[in-house]
């Protein structure tokens, strides 16, 4: 791996682990009441077992992204690096991916099934979620493009095989 | 590639298109209705923008898996398989993932956000989602095992880079 490579990719791990940091950060601080016929409402989000997989997943994610800052960069473990992204960057995509579709029933409802949107009532609650879920976007993303260079590097560029 | 390994990822190609084909059959044929208070209700698939999405992501799966399938031994095109099977991979992930989180507030609903379950009103339309994410999950694990093949194969044994 050239020298431009390697800062690129060390980019690349630095934005993913910020990014996943803050879409923890910005999650587990969403919380909201509102008032509703004189009773009290509270909107967290460990409430919704989408959002809290989210949270556990992000926190995986920025582990294995510090982890794999420092290592050394002739340790034989960066060999199973590749494999690893290609799981974290599922768990990402998965813990998104599921936050979302609630999210969006939070936003818009589901009038079919009965399901009210709940952002009119939470307003601050809904933009921390709508946050953090842009934030392990921008780290999936990360990840992707990560993957890709990692695929090159090994299936030889234009993707023919080098071995 | 040897022949065993060749018949092995044929064969996990092979239960990957079933297993999408089946997700869609039984995802498009969950209908159910229910009279409630004199009203009749209909529950339907499309009516969930997570569960149009499953279709959607299954349909796009199974024509890739089809057209793999019929991809010629020596064509240069395998080389870029790879990459693709990470990205439909991620994708059948994300559409099951999303689809569950759905599923879950349907069957146990979300007493914080007001959201009722449904499935004691639509016990068939229940059994039929259900049955479609089981189907997509098979898909998703045969994929999985392809790409960690595939890998193995590329990266080589005990993930030690062969180039």
């Amino acid at each position: 791996m050239t020298k431009a490579k390697r800062i690129c990719t060390l980019l690349l791990r630095l934005l993913a682990l910020a990014a996943t940091i803050i879409a923890i950060i910005i999650m587990v601080t969403s919380r909201d009441s509102a008032k509703i016929l004189n009773m009290k409402f509270n909107a967290k989000y460990s409430n919704t077992p989408a959002f809290k997989y989210f949270v556990i997943a992000n926190a995986v994610v920025s582990i294995y992204s510090l982890m794999v800052l420092f290592l050394p960069s002739k340790n034989s473990l960066w060999h199973l690096v590749l494999v690893l992204d290609v799981v974290i960057t599922m768990l990402l995509t998965s813990a998104i991916s599921a936050a979302l579709a609630i999210a969006y029933v939070g936003k818009k409802g589901n009038s079919h099934a009965g399901w009210l949107p709940i952002c009119g009532q939470f307003p601050k609650f809904c933009n921390h979620v709508g946050g953090a879920l842009i934030a392990g976007f921008v780290a999936a993303l990360a990840y992707m493009v990560l993957l890709l260079y990692s695929l090159h590097t090994v299936v030889g560029p234009f993707f023919t095989v080098k071995a």
